[in-house]
């Protein structure tokens, strides 16, 4: 039942479509919204179409950017003889919080899953390989999620770059087996960068 | 750290504003709507413009609404000698999930606390007090939360409205004392209704 009139109404059922937004939880949202202070509200509704009409891949390391390369791309002073590989860009966030790591990354964008048909067609893996065709790079380091899709993803890539001659390694199971990225504390993925193992 | 670069940042930060939304929480919103179809997102962000633009409150019982008047006072159907007064649009809505409440509304929009430095002249009730100038409501039921802002606001309002020569009531304390009437189970609430005691 449609007790607010359209616009509200309207506006709940598009806040229910976003991820774990319930009925109840867009109601709340929505009021919220209409009693903010106009420009605020705008403000909001500009920053989600500038951020959908605006960001794009960056086209060195398929991370998320708004200018011609990357954040990290773009910075000299990262070391471009390594690169990680990580399944998103929420996990390249997770390891530059530690500090620990000065080399390059490369987003996925997904990892490997036959049940959700998702192949290797279906990730940035082409963009990875066609990066490892100067010889700058000495070592990929894959950081996928310690998971069944992020460990076949992990040999997948290895398996591809070793008759490169180029040394791949993979973030020691110091990461909690069955976890997210994501969620892990910043020492734990510290221990397990430094405890990497070739593949 | 900008990772994403400043209209992904610009994003994560505004839906940080809102409530229950954390950073890690504004972070995957931001993810989904970013990889959203863009007229899904253009969609959502219309909706916010749209609503915070164009609604008000019903002239007659302060509801909130896109038309004139609201969809339950513009309804001809409705018992016009009974009002319900509410804290909240979201309470009148409980009520009326419950189909047994055929009456109109009155929405204070908060309830009197002299903690939060609200008082009687910053909620609804002078538009109440106008609504019962003429000789059409027999009764006001006063259906404010089972806490002790609600308890007082029903008091204050009974107080009122008791010279007039009109009843009121309040709904029986069957609703969980120290609950918010939006969580009560629709049985619960019918009870309370019919329940209710004069003041």
């Amino acid at each position: 039942m449609n007790y607010y009139g359209n616009k509200v109404s309207k506006l709940i059922e598009e806040l229910t479509k976003l991820p774990t937004i319930g009925g109840k939880s867009a109601q709340r949202l929505a009021f919220y919204i209409i009693n903010m202070p106009k420009e605020n509200a705008l403000s909001l509704a500009n920053s989600i179409i500038d951020a959908r009409e605006n960001i794009k891949y960056c086209p060195i390391c398929c991370n998320i950017t708004d200018s011609d390369s990357c954040i990290i791309c773009s910075n000299p002073k990262r070391d471009d003889s390594l690169i990680m590989v990580v399944e998103e860009p929420k996990d390249m966030v997770a390891y530059e919080k530690t500090k620990e790591y000065k080399g390059l990354y490369h987003i996925l964008h997904g990892a490997i899953s036959p049940m959700q048909d998702i192949t290797a067609q279906d990730i940035k893996i082409k963009e990875l390989l066609n990066r490892l065709k100067d010889d700058k790079v000495k070592e990929v380091i894959i950081a996928t999620n310690p998971k069944i899709e992020g460990e076949a993803t992990a040999l997948y890539i290895a398996r591809l770059i070793k008759p490169l001659g180029i040394k791949v390694s993979r973030i020691a199971h110091g990461v909690p087996v069955g976890g997210d990225l994501e969620y892990v504390d910043d020492v734990t993925l510290s221990r397990a960068l430094q405890g990497r193992q070739p593949l």
